[in-house]
């Protein structure tokens, strides 16, 4: 039976096209149901517009319409007033898969694998049939382009049902339309949602948001300067893996080990080239596609041995803490802010930033789980929350120590919003639909740290308010007894009653005087907070120029 | 600067390998960290050799070994007696992603996408640099083949290192052995337990494991009786989505519309298709490659109102109720147990069946969220467990009715274990990782209906036990007072004392029998379940046949 079997399955054994895998697999891609459909069509579209308008230097005006079709099926329409696309590419960049500018670039993107669009393509055309509809203009001097797009699964292939040159008012932009398979409902994990917190941490963009019941949401740039735009590094060595580094040293330039390290890692000067040489024991001027198995294990070893600067962080264009406090005033209305923003640290050769912030009392519940608003790369992540590195980094603290109350293993319950944003080259995420960061240790720790810092801002704040409600009520309580405490002494001791009452009160005052200074320095720093704030659009922000 | 910005984007676009997706999100197929990598490992390579066991009906004898290289390095060998694959294959099976016997087949197993062994593969050269290597051979008319296979990342392609023949002295089997980056640590989501939970759901299969502390664990086989072999069908209408409908009347060879829908699905016979032209208003001798998009939408409304029967179930292998009920005994020592398997139902136009499990009581911790065991096509889940579809089916329901406390979209608190098991051509995971079973409705419908079933179940035991308890209580308490109660009665009635004695015991003595009856009545339902279950393996299996 065996050979038979064998030969059997060998000829059932064939290539399966990655078209094909995402079209049987599109809940791996945010497609999983209706109401997350139309999100995630949103999602990619609107992604794909902020990072070529950032790419190009543009301040962005997005324009959103969602347009309810009957029956479950809904038309999104997303134009952008970005750099456009070039003829020649347009069918790839929606009618392919795994195919874009931002796969093999080192570099701070909200796109990341050439996926998002095409999927949405694939979506469109496996639910309602209907081709993707773009128009794009790269410049007032070149006509538009109009095109309708779909996918030939079997080859991962673009399918151009029509191709014609159109008027366009526009300088430049790109506008797709899309009919899908959805289902629309406010609230939580809604696109009305996904835009307003997309709005918080991208100040600089304009949104026009006309929603399915045709009701209009605009939400206004709040600042005329342009994110600085990350710069594109080399990987830095440390994290890099033997595969890696392996498949580097074959299809290097370099000719020797010295100049590859140099050349092909950031931050390795020839002093540390040659010191990462000596602690691997290679001789500096080794041709690196001759290393052999073990020689690459000692060069890793000399790697992790060597003391290497952390990579720049020009390759990363954070929030700030400043601006994350600024975003979470706008989005919860409470008494207390602290935010956090950390050094770059590297996962697997690949650097990121933590930022984080906690919004403490006024008008949250007290008695229900925190809040988690969390971001990659300016994105927000509405979905999979208990799967993020975010949940596990503050589910596995201790924020008892913090003045709230929680039970093992699950968030703090009290009146506090949490902010996490990662700010990375690549962040990994555990889906391609892009909902939760993975769980690398390196992440998970520098999250820890950055909300530590936050949480010890905030027991030092907790504990001076109940310090102060103490002090303050045990005064009042005193104050109440004076008269008796007094008419004891005079009768203990003669002393008049009138005058010891007129000593105990001018005791008080003091003490109140000391409670009303730590006050008013509250509202000072509260104060300070403030002005600081309107003056921080003038920092990490660099001149709009056309 | 736009049209430059355009060009310049143009220029950084390209096509990104699948090989190359994945080793920079390795992440997305469990390798997220060193623990996790050395499960996922063993996992894929399990899963490929029951499969093929399972195909050539054979009966599955798994030899895993895993040794500690030091320095966080392991070797994985697995060995099988499964019927080989043949020479050309090797190459692809293991040095390609997306490359199978598995995906374009509508029939359910264990592996799906082609994906999991070759990113296995991916893995170790990515962290130890070295190739896998596999000896194989398809009967003993042939000698055994050996070769040393990596990836070519940029291609997707195998790179052969090494072939030669090899004197084996099995008659047929495979035998990879892979050298990783990993962790060994026992207890939950430890390979350990991965085994463990494997052999309760393949009883027929015997699996021998060394693990890395050289301990031998030996799960020998439970049945000599293979599981019956699912079918290979074809899709069921209900469910098809318009791009594939549109996909298959492009592709069909059917000439018409009603032979299309006899030919190219499952449970549609001549009437039936008739009634579906009729209901979409569409001609039956209609050319399908001709069917317009508004027509494709018509034939869409038309399936929708037509009744068709459910999908046929022998495309699926259940475990089945009674072996479940078998398996979970054997996992909890408890002192109830009720299972449930539903019929066939569809997502998708893709069939699957729910099966699902209860253990109560008996040594299991009563102050702890219920313990939930995963499967999906007879493989435990062990990772991402509340994304899964099982854990939204189980907090989404209301436990108090069954006797168990819980908060709100929590797990329920008490002495239970549930099982859930998911049968289906293809489950739908949240990742290529195959952790957790994507949220569609259907399914998770299905979910709770077989769980209400086993709550149903659970709650009648758990009053009946209680109305027992309170009953006994009740009499013994009563039965302490009635020589004062008989002594009242003497003062006020004259009825003798002894008397009144005499016939309050023999009421109470009926009323003891009842409750003796209801303990008895449970015994032997519980009785009868256990010979039930020495008799069911002679069932839902079939002989074993070389």
């Amino acid at each position: 039976m065996s050979e038979l079997t064998a030969v059997k399955l060998a000829q059932q054994q064939r290539e399966v096209s990655v078209a094909e895998f995402f079209e049987r697999n599109r809940h791996l891609l945010g497609f999983d149901n209706k109401r997350k459909a139309l999100l995630t069509v949103v999602k990619e579209a609107c992604d794909n517009s902020l990072d070529a308008t950032e790419e190009a230097r543009v301040l962005p005006e997005i324009n959103v319409e969602i347009i309810d079709l009957g029956n479950d099926k809904f038309r999104i329409i997303v134009e952008d007033n970005g750099p456009g696309i070039v003829k020649k590419q347009i069918p790839n960049v929606f009618g392919k898969l795994l195919y874009g500018s931002k796969f093999h670039s080192m570099k701070m993107s909200r796109g990341q694998q050439g996926i998002g669009i095409s999927a949405s393509c694939l979506y469109a055309q496996l639910t309602t049939g209907r081709p993707l509809r773009v128009i794009s203009k790269i410049s007032p001097k070149h006509p538009a382009v109009y095109m309708e797009i779909g996918i030939d699964t079997k080859n991962n292939r673009a399918q151009v049902f029509k191709e014609e040159e159109k008027e366009w008012k526009k300088e430049h932009g790109t506008r797709i339309e899309l009919d899908i398979e959805g289902s629309y409902q406010k609230g939580e994990q809604s696109v009305d949602v996904y835009l307003k917190e997309t709005a918080i941490v991208n100040p600089h963009a304009t949104i026009l948001y006309t929603n399915p019941k045709a009701e209009q949401l605009i939400f206004p740039r709040a600042t005329d300067l342009l994110p600085v735009q990350p710069k594109e590094i080399k990987p830095h060595p440390y994290g890099v893996e033997h595969g890696i580094l392996m498949k580097m040293l074959q299809t290097t330039e370099s000719r020797t080990l010295q100049s590859f390290l140099t050349n092909d890692f950031s931050r390795v000067g020839p002093g540390t080239a040659k010191e990462i040489c000596q602690n691997a024991r290679l001789l500096p001027n080794s041709k690196p596609s001759e290393l052999t198995h073990p020689q690459i294990e000692q060069l890793m070893e000399g790697i992790k041995n060597t003391k290497i600067i952390a990579p720049p962080a020009d390759c990363i264009s954070p929030i700030g803490a400043e601006l994350l406090e600024k975003g979470l005033k706008k989005e919860v209305n409470s008494e207390f802010y602290a935010t956090s923003t950390r050094s770059p640290e590297v996962y697997r050769g690949i650097p990121f930033i933590i930022e984080a912030g906690i919004a403490y009392g006024g008008e949250q519940a007290g008695d229900q789980s925190i809040r988690l608003l969390r971001f990659a790369n300016r994105v927000p992540l509405l979905y999979q929350q208990s799967s993020c590195a975010t949940f596990k980094a503050i589910t596995g603290m201790n924020w008892r120590q913090y003045g709230l109350s929680q039970s093992q293993g699950a968030l703090p319950i009290g009146p506090v919003t949490v902010v996490v944003h990662l700010a990375s080259v690549w962040p990994p995420f555990t889906s391609e639909a892009k909902e939760a960061i993975a769980h690398y240790p390196e992440i998970i720790k520098e999250m820890r740290l950055a909300l530590q810092d936050c949480g010890r801002k905030l027991s030092s704040y907790i504990n001076k308010k109940k310090r102060v409600g103490e002090a303050q009520q045990r005064i009042s309580i005193f104050e109440n007894y004076i008269p008796e405490v007094a008419g004891f002494l005079e009768a203990l001791t003669g002393e008049k009653k009138e005058k010891t009452i007129e000593k105990m009160r001018q005791m008080l005052s003091k003490n109140k005087e000391l409670i009303q200074q730590y006050k008013e320095a509250h509202e000072v720093t509260k104060r300070e907070a403030e002005e600081k704030e309107d003056q921080i659009e003038l920092k990490g922000a660099i001149e709009y120029d056309e």
